[in-house]
């Protein structure tokens, strides 16, 4: 009989616990389209009461609630302050031109993260006719790229403070949010102080299959609403989905700290091994990594795959893992030994 | 006891029955935006198989497959030809210009039925810069403004070849074509003959509660997935909602007959009552009629909500009956009645 | 010797005066991009003042000036009312969809003209997410579609009065609003109480080779100076051309009414051929009429430009004659005498 | 009696010689959108052929001419590669987004110029649908930010074929490639071969009022002037303009020399200055440099503006200062005793 796989490639790849599978299709639903979605409605207002916001739309995915955002708080000519790496700008298809018509200014930050003097020096002189209108800064906590990295809230609250002072919306994109909540132990409901909106995704740690919350003010999301609609995220019984998500709200935010504490135990395993050059400290559930030259990556991911072990290439000769729901500490074992097995070609 | 509400306003608001709710809840999934859920994949190819194209395209709405489609056959500057009523211009906020940046040129159809030399008629002359590049014509059958009108096939033909000769895609907005292949005995795989993509509705007439399929070559399906990642419709575990998309293409098709004959049945009861100014004639599964202004809108509805009935203004006296999975026979009678009991206020 | 060429094809192709050219090349000019050429901000502040308004900008084109306004005053997913022929949306290549996203609510005018009961009925509801959000309302004035008709100023007040209660913007695309002005007598200071934005030409009946000017608030202006830098439209050394523009204010608007007189003239001569169906009434110096079916347009044409004399194709069967500062009354008479002389084919 | 000001800011600010001005007072001019201007045809076609291309395109600027190009190459959700600096993207007011729609992935260049290496590695791996799609890579030559970097011939043909291999277009900014050509003695009938685009500004060095050409072939122009009517670019009787572009073809090229020259003896007098930092090699018309933090930037700029002289800041205690037709011998002369004067402030 052949072992499960051990799929590290991503957080997304989760599928649904029984108990959750049972929420989901107990759930009362009606046409959302219509604000008649009992469960959506409560998704929402449970998301946004626990970030200490006043609204929340239920959309198919973090990329629709990243751009959304984006498009409600800038207009053609404005421009986006965001990281270098950031998943907006890397990772949803330059979204940030196509439904923005928005230029980047592009930061290079600590693991994905900026500062507040960056930000500020980053923003376009007014009055300049040649340069685009400095609208937006986005953030992305935990942040991806950064292999995991989380804010201090401090950081934070001194990028509002720029922020405010410059008339910049702020928005969180929060696809792991509540991993850095987790981490850290910052309080959710701190974050509403500080951001103008935050996107947060119930399809990665907390392992629904489908779906992200956007919140905000109240006429944030009312504008939102139409954004949603344009965009084709309208969706009728969503009902279904969103019952996945409130399960997820009560049962699977502080089993994080087991995934972040298998994350550790695949980094310091990583780090010791002759062929991997560095390992970014695992601060939450996600594990990058780069391997030497004499590893090749492809080898290194044929080896695993041989072993039932998936992980993501992430960049020339970097590796990502993911720790997550579908992931137990015997998988986290048996990744170990194969690491521990694996001698560098020669 | 209260009787069930009797909603008519649109057969998007159907619940799953349990059987296909049984359906959802025993699918395969995986993680769709990798490739990897089952079901979804099924439901993309049954849907293509049986409109003669060669793939599909899952997504949360109509909306977003009708959006996809028009970026994926034009590029910034075109012009695309449709009904001045048609759902993919009236109804889709305005998405032709905000997703494409393409003008619209909108013709005046019968009931929402363009014909081959409307058509032609509107192609913009080559190589006048003042104008728009001609790129796209989008069709809509059954057309909804038009009262659920369906387009004969060889006019379907007709404008095909008008739009071949002219290097023009041609596009169905199918959120309801099943109605059309049910009420004219069309079949569904002589469609993939004449139109280069196709979006077809579930969570209308098939009464499953989200997505839509678009369907074309591979080549712009291909396209397509790319789209549809930066628009935000990349779902993860979607073979859930896929599931009940499979479910009612068994199970879902040939009961639209029933739907059409209740449809005629509102509408003879309409055509009676002397507060009706006219009906037109339902030719499938929507009842759109015009009350005398003795009947202002507002009172009508207010007396229909008063018996638990509920229907949706359609414009300045217009009313529309929209029949589905949820509507059935002792309702219609509880509508023909209540129509009947209305006088006309003094 | 030839005679020289009778050019009714547009008031466009006129060609500047020895005086308006000398004016140009005594010009002073500086910088415009660094906001430097006296020139350009003499004509700018002289026309808006003429205007009743702030602030102008002087551009390269009509359209230009036409899509910044537009651009300025909506946002995507915005919506903009218009008359179905309307030169912003017929023949500035679908421009509002490609720079500003904006989705167009058609009208159909009085030879080009709409009411303020049509502006108000084209309003989208509010709080409708399938609906763009209407934004603006543009004029023209006169109408080049509509044969140069012009409005009344109590029609222009009632719309103002509609866009205000609705809190849209009203625009004019005055690409011959001199030609109104001398045509009504009304006064052009009158018309600042009412549009929020004006787009004046200054190459068409008032003869300069090049630029229009974009007349607001200041705020308005300031906001579009960037606009027109991202379009392309900073110039530097523009003030050779805003010396015409100037010029052109000072000696060529009452001429405007010669133009008119001998529309006039065509337009009578015309509606005694027995091979013209109809001649719209020339208001100002367009004249635009249908010939019967025995004679064919492009027979037509050919016939005219065997004599010297050129026109423009304006639709199945139509023509459009334009009077500018390069036609003069012998001209006029030539072109009489051709129409006469014209025998319908057998 | 005041001497003149010696304006060192831009080589936008020249004013036409009498003799260009003579040549301009001279031209032959027609209506441009009709195609009827005899001398921009023959700009258009002289300029063309100067590089080995096909046809050209007279526009307003140069970044109408840069953004034509890159929305001609590139349609929404494409990727255009560039400098990180590159004039296109920092000083074009965000226009590749909000033109094309494009993102852009900005590498870092030695003074402004890329290499084959790194535009390859830069390129998004196909089939990806988390990445936009690479259609184009934008060189700047000279590189403005660079401080008039110039390319080796070499350099650009490697870049080419790695464009070529991966079916991306190749545009040139060439703002300042007149500078390029006399500085390096490179032929500009050898760029045709590997762009497939170049932009040639008139109103730079060469001098003239105002205007740029966009140069490619005849498929690629004739798509480009349906988008420079649509960007309000279409201009009647330009002709007047492009008069003086003909003219500086032909007198202003060879001239160029002479501000390289002077440019240098500028360099050489900074860099002895002890209150420069450093002095980026002047190898055209441009000479950026730093100020040490003892000499504010302000009080520089003041010190010279009492003298009579202009120059730009270019970021935190960066300075350029342009040499240009209107600068001579004498104004270099004040400005390196004037430099030499200032002593460090206490």
């Amino acid at each position: 009989m052949s072992l499960p796989t051990v799929d590290l490639r991503s957080d997304t790849v989760t599928r649904p616990t029984p108990a959750m599978l049972e929420a989901m299709f107990q759930a009362q639903v009606g046409d959302d389209v219509y604000g008649e979605d009992p469960t959506v409605q409560a998704l929402e207002e449970q998301a946004a009461a626990r970030f200490g916001l006043e609204a929340g739309l239920f959309c198919p995915s973090g990329t629709m609630t990243n751009q959304i955002a984006i498009k409600a708080h800038t207009e053609p000519l404005s421009e986006v302050i965001c990281e270098q790496t950031a998943h907006v700008y890397l990772w949803e298809v330059g979204g940030i031109a196509f439904h923005s018509g928005a230029s980047v200014a592009l930061l290079p930050g600590d693991r994905g993260r900026l500062t507040a003097a960056q930000v500020e020096a980053a923003i376009r002189p007014l009055d300049n006719v040649h340069y685009p209108d400095t609208r937006l800064v986005c953030l992305e906590n935990t942040h991806n790229r950064g292999g995991g990295s989380c804010y201090a809230l401090d950081e934070i609250a001194a990028i509002a403070d720029v922020a405010q002072r410059h008339k910049l919306a702020l928005h969180l994109d929060g696809a792991r949010v509540f991993n850095a909540l987790v981490a850290t132990g910052q309080r959710a409901e701190d974050y509403g102080k500080y951001f103008d909106s935050i996107s947060v995704c119930l399809s990665k740690g907390l392992g629904t299959p489908v779906g992200s919350v956007l919140l905000g003010s109240k006429a944030f999301i009312h504008k939102c609403r139409r954004i949603r609609k344009a965009m084709g995220g309208g969706m009728r019984q969503a009902g279904f989905l969103a019952a996945a998500g409130l399960y997820a709200l009560e049962h699977h935010i502080d089993r994080l700290a087991d995934d972040h504490r298998r994350a550790r135990q695949l980094g310091e395993a990583l780090a010791t091994q002759p062929y991997v050059e560095f390992v970014l400290p695992p601060d939450t559930n996600l594990v990058i990594f780069k391997l030497k030259p004499e590893m090749p990556a492809d080898t290194f991911l044929q080896h695993l795959e041989q072993q039932g072990i998936r992980a993501s290439s992430f960049g020339p000769q970097m590796i990502r893992f993911v720790t997550h729901l579908d992931i137990d500490d015997a998988m986290v074992q048996r990744v170990t030994d194969t690491l521990a097995d694996l001698s560098v070609p020669v």
